[in-house]
């Protein structure tokens, strides 16, 4: 009987692991993980193209750059994220 | 001995389940789930502040831009995910 009680421990136990592991679960797996807290920066000025996707997914090859990992791990998980796209700005040339 | 035998495949079948939940996670718990994809776009002319900070971690109550909230999220995970900072573009005044 008292192996019985182990078990329904156990199992309620990994059930609470579980609940505990989805609620508190790290988003970024491999990314600089030696960096305390990875922060990106882009100067506007120097935007090559006249539209970049910065990636959120935190599973691109090419990060800060979005490469379009978010595709597998959305198919993955039922998840719906996706990057962060930058407009150039327009250079005004005027003819006067 | 059949009830230990089902309490053993339980608790072997939580710890599955552990491993799968912990591989396949989800990383955007609330933000916009009713699009298929959040995508955000920024246009580097309308940027108003010298530095603009924008969400990576899915937390931020202001999304897509940052509130902070990544602080909250690492230390309860261990993570270390952090914001893309927009650098304005400084006007360029000539006084020739």
């Amino acid at each position: 009987m008292r192996q019985i009680k182990n078990y329904i421990a156990a199992a309620s136990w990994s059930r609470a692991l579980v609940v505990v592991r989805a609620e508190a679960q790290a988003i970024n797996p491999e990314i600089r993980k030696n960096e305390e807290k990875v922060v990106d920066s882009v100067a506007a000025a120097e935007l090559s193209k006249p539209l970049t996707a910065y990636c959120r997914c935190w599973r691109s090859g090419t990060f800060p750059l979005c490469d379009g990992s978010h595709a597998k791990h959305n198919k993955a998980t039922g998840d719906n994220v996706g990057p962060l796209l930058l407009k150039k700005a327009e250079r005004v040339t005027s003819y006067i």
